[in-house]
């Protein structure tokens, strides 16, 4: 048994760890990623406890200046992460005492790993939302300029898979962006509710130092300090609302992402995607897959997993901090990280597909795509209630199926032998370009509603 | 093969469904519980139409009339649903038209069940957040009650589920009226998000009548139409933001549950739970169940278990409308119930449970509960770095360990042996109620801080 | 406060029931589907105390009397189910006491609910499983069937879903079969590890009691009674193993469900699905939806969503049984209902599905889909290392796409300028069928590997 | 943009991956740790072509000899691994080519990277599985050793967490050892189940070679080839039955940890874990953590998450293989590691825990944990029935409560103001020992009964 961990808590330790537990204790393997929040809120909290007076000036800025000597160890990769010091907490404070002695192990006066922990985590988590932020709006432009190039674009809009009404290529980009702006918005809340810091807290109960708690959340950029210490070290609920966003974000994702991928067959051929986004095959020489799409359309799972896996862990456990809530940084940090990736991919697909207009064209008009229209018009010239006119289209389209045409192509007489009223008027709105065009309601497929919101998004993404 | 849903749809069907696929198919079964938004929308739908002059005056009033009495006859219990007519839509439709007649073959104009189901389901998960915010209230108010009355009772506070430090029974219920603030903030946030009108976005494509969106929305409270109709009716991405309120909310209730499980224990004995909320048991006569509490616990397993469904259900889903979104609504529905019965009955259970003060007294005196307050006195009182303070601490625990006793129980000369500037004034801080007075940095567990708390949220509830 | 269950547990219990407590607590709602479980138990247990003489033959011969009533009277629906009773067992027993009076309250004695509700609930999932087993098999049936018809039918293997390889129907349709055949070994492991008998452990400890359990359990028709009384009453894995087993199940579903939406699409029309598998739309007359595919493909969903609730229930659960474990049943009979009617409805749709052998075979033949046999011929004929084939073909496939060809319509003299070596045979291995015939490996899709393969399954499944 | 992945393929590509597609496209990043399953199925493959003289033998020996270079060059860690290779199998592939030339080039005969990774994969599982077994066996052995040291140790079996009936430590230790038993009967399955070999199923059609997949099986230890190329190449049931075995097992080892977490609390004092498997407070001296017991108690998050991840990945993949696979291994990857940490760390833990016997035994006779003694004496001796000695016990119980004792110290004359038949012989039974040497039933807590499993399992596992 070598020295372990248990060596830094003192006398009351005989034996050190079990290398199996030292594996699975420690988290310095992956809890370094917040070795800049660490430093970060080790210098807010020595700034305040020298402006406290809890610590001399001296003392502070020597802590001021070793915290900033071990972040550019970090940063330029020569810092030494040690298993057996646990955490980043432990590694930063063992080698500030080393840099600078007495006054490295008078920092965690008023503070505790526990609340350290959670703020370091709260501002990691903040920074993955700010990052997102610019990433999402991205893809969110890029769906904007495709809209913008194709808002009359006529493409065939499916319920089921199956041709439904024909509606334009840009309405279609943009009912993406109304998803991802709801993520946006969720972004957003998420972020807002979890700036408060969680600092001072100390390992539960607060402490009897006269600390100043709204000063460092100011300096770190807090709204304000938690108003409750036990919850502060206890809960990871935004931690939970973090993965909740990436999860539905991934939803959306995975749907545009299966879309590409029926787009890109051979059956479709509805978009081109890029060489820079597809790959070939080691046996098949002529294929060209979409492996972004298929790989965004995966990320899914393992976000959401992420979520599971965080609320069971959470699940049943009791006030205060428990060593369970350890797992809670891997599942955040794969999620972000694949969230990031999976967002950068998905706008770099969209920037650089081509819609195949033709093919789209001549899908949107077959498939009695217009025949809503005639219903409509049914409706609306003959005053038909809408269940008749419903019935009377399932008439023609029956016969035009049954001859192999389309409904366009069946003679007024074949019509009006379904009924009478009919008129030569009725061909107006079985093309697909006047089917568009006509669905004007707010919200709608018409080119024109779609360059309104077009516009409109421009303006809010600018 | 009897006469089925397919009837509906006129010549194309020739045959009829098979009796599986008729069982798998309908949803009347359940979503005949938004029979009421249904007919609110088709209330808004009909009166719009009148208004655009789409519908005479005369059938829009015959349809809202026909509307309440099909109203009145399915809360009196007197409608008969019929599985051959597939869902709630066509249920309510095909009665109207046996009510007025052919007014009634005019409602469904410029609209679709797509964007009806989209329309009463919102209105139904709108429906809930309103009476789940009431509900969260009177929880929290439960215990901010028990806060209040115990707000200087000392207990201990754990980590790791080890005796930590001494804190105030009111400031650990101040804990979780924290987490439940927050989830009554996402809960807000759900429904403002949530809160736009699917109508008028017809089956996915809008409408060529000139219906007005903007009337229908208003009519039945919400903030403004979809702005786009693909997005309106393909997405539920606010039944899943519902879903994961719903299960954060759980997880804090699970952490709760099993304070109060533990906490009956005959080993801990901090709470009595009440009649109303135990039960006994078939063989063993002298058992006391704390049953609802481990209800409570389970519960955040069957919500999350729905968030699961919910998400795997719209994962890859092309657009626009496909029929695996008809999974929708039973998992909400059955997380909805859970959650309102869970806070319900947590609220119950929170106001009639009794803290047994003695128990926790002696609790938190016991398990050298007030170890940082020495290492604390000693960084204070003798300018030790607070590393240096732990060690002393430490090897006092273990002095104390070894003799059986507590640290108040230890000479000024035992401790001065281990470091010899201990004075008299030790002894101050040893004890738990100095212990938790002393903690008044902000948040912190001393009693007028919790006071103070109390007073914000007594009034933040009233 | 009106009667409620509490009065069961005699003087301890001064208060009784909260209402909400009674709606979270009862179990009757639902464990009323384990009546006939449970009345086989107590048979069982009554005999066997009869016949260690705990029970005198008059007692136990009243009692089997009394439970063919009662359990006549619940399968004429005639039987009151009263929540105050909380329970099926509870019901059952208060039921036989009002028929029998003395000898019933002599029927609890060595056993517990506790090892009676895992008795009841293991009996039903074991039904579930041989249920389940005959659905699964008729499934596989429908599918070999399908192979057998269509075991040289040519249609696109994809991988990406690109035009990958020509392959056959049958060897499609067989790779389910395998599949399936997997979930039903999973089945039979599953059925055959829990089937254990945990009467007799009584609440937890076992019982003073002479009993006989090995009796009841071949009674039941269990292998074996549990050997640890606490591990009888405390476990679900049984159930968990149920929902690991019908998940995966639900998965290969899930994916045949996909291939079915996607292959009925227009721009598919691999398959034509029948009448009474599809559905109409109530604005779109024209549609056919595949509406059965969709809802398999949910199940998933529904389905996974009951494990992953029960896996967070059972978590962290201390031994032996907790209230938590109340729901466990809810969430098995829904998904063990929702996979049975999700079997039966995709036997149903493999049955009468139609393939469009004509639309398969040319997209067999379009896309380079013979790219591979061309590579391999190089290898074979030309004696080329298989990474230099792969560019040759590469190269002619750039070379026919850039024509707007296929491979086969390239002339000889092209393929020469790309390779010297290659002569008139390699039009040979272009043509699709000749493509799949020559796929004879172990495992492959030539036609006779396919009928060699149906035959195999045609006589496993006799 | 570098020279990337796409330059593998050929002239079709004439755009290299963008870089962010390169970072979501490569596995090498993780499936390096297949690398010797890789190379074991290459030489499988290469062994096989000369034998069926598809490669010639010279061929087959550079082959051969190349791939041990290659491996020992892994192993010793000095092989660059490249991102622009993709994956292991390019990776390995051309290393090799430049070792040896021309025949690696000829490896890649008959076979794909789909049969390839598959192949690799199940290998990969199969190894875990095979660990996975060992390992799961000293736990046991663990937890049958404790029970062999106190069979007749007496300690509180609770339900609900409350005191139950007195049971012994060796029967509760036993019931954990049943659980494990039954997940290495799972294990065990699974293993069998998934060990056939996909290799030859090329990249999904079979080939036209004539290889023989047998010889390969053998020669990997699969006990057959796969019958269905397309399902070999397909799915991954395999590894989501790989995951089931693992949560369930995870869920236990939950159970397990949360009893230790509890029993190491100050109320409980159960058990006292090693210093090997606790840690100290940074911040509170006197503080010993169980971190391994919370630790394990969380795994079941990761875990599961895992196969949430894994199944929603698959849900709705049509065949045959779509890159969305790619997600599977990481998730297993990360399931299998931590299962087998997880598992190490529990079987040290109980090695070292030592049960508080006092404690135990204290606790056992509290809490009226022999009530059902006293009514079953009741039933035995008077011949009441169990309900009405349920009733006469309950009121002794609540006249104990009162008295603030427990059953043994009520008087006889007490005890017969509630029932005039009981006799001196009752305290017989109400003794903790007397109790659990009484429950003798087959599964049941009588150290009689423990020592004859203990018998069994140390056969079991000798």
């Amino acid at each position: 048994m070598t020295d372990t961990s248990n060596a830094m808590w003192g006398g009351r330790f005989a034996g050190g760890l079990d290398q199996i537990m030292e594996a699975i204790n420690a988290s310095i393997g992956f809890d370094q990623r917040m070795a800049a929040q660490d430093i970060a809120g080790s210098r807010a909290h020595a700034a305040m406890l020298a402006a406290t007076g809890i610590l001399t000036d001296n003392d502070a800025e020597a802590i001021r200046k070793g915290l900033l000597t071990v972040l550019s160890e970090i940063e330029a990769g020569t810092f030494e992460f040690s298993t057996a010091l646990e955490d980043i907490h432990m590694n930063v404070e063992s080698r500030l005492t080393a840099l600078i002695g007495e006054p490295a192990k008078r920092l965690h006066t008023g503070r505790s790993r526990n609340d350290q922990v959670a703020t370091d985590f709260r501002l990691w988590v903040r920074d993955q939302y700010d990052e997102t932020e610019g990433v999402l709006e991205a893809l969110m432009k890029a769906l904007v300029a495709q809209a913008d190039a194709g808002a009359d674009w006529v493409m065939p809009g499916f319920t089921h898979l199956q041709t439904a009404q024909p509606v334009t290529w840009g309405h279609h980009m943009l009912a993406y962006v109304e998803m991802f702006s709801r993520d946006l918005s969720r972004l957003r809340d998420g972020r807002r509710r979890m700036n408060q810091s969680p600092l001072g807290a100390a390992a539960l109960a607060g402490t009897s130092f006269p600390i100043d708690r709204h000063m460092t959340a100011e300096a770190l950029g807090f709204d304000a300090p938690c108003a409750n210490s036990l919850d502060a070290v206890s809960d990871r609920d935004f931690a939970l609302e973090f993965l909740s966003f990436a999860s539905i974000c991934a939803m959306h994702l995975s749907r545009l992402a299966e879309e590409l991928v029926i787009w890109s067959s051979a059956q479709f051929r509805f978009v081109t995607l890029s060489d820079r986004w597809t790959t070939g095959s080691s046996i098949m020489p002529q294929k060209k897959n979409p492996d972004a799409a298929e790989l965004l359309r995966a990320k899914i799972g393992r976000i959401f997993g992420a979520q599971v896996a965080l609320t069971i862990v959470m699940k049943g456990l009791p006030l205060t901090y428990s060593k369970d809530m350890q797992e809670d940084k891997e599942q955040v940090f794969d999620a972000a990280d694949n969230l990031l990736l999976a967002l950068r991919a998905m706008g770099g697909m969209v920037a650089d597909m081509e819609a195949n207009r033709e093919s789209l064209r001549r899908a949107a008009a077959s498939g009695f795509s217009t025949a809503t229209d005639l219903a409509d018009w049914l409706v609306r010239e003959l005053g038909l209630p809408f269940r008749e006119a419903h019935h009377v289209t399932g008439a023609l389209v029956a016969l035009a199926e049954g001859k192999g045409c389309d409904l366009p192509d069946l003679s007024l007489e074949e019509m009006q032998a379904e009924h009478s009223g009919i008129t030569e008027g009725v061909f107006d709105v079985l093309g697909v370009e006047n089917s568009v065009a006509s669905r004007m309601s707010f919200g709608g497929t018409a080119p024109a509603r779609v360059r309104e919101q077009v516009k409109l998004w421009q303006e809010a993404l600018s």
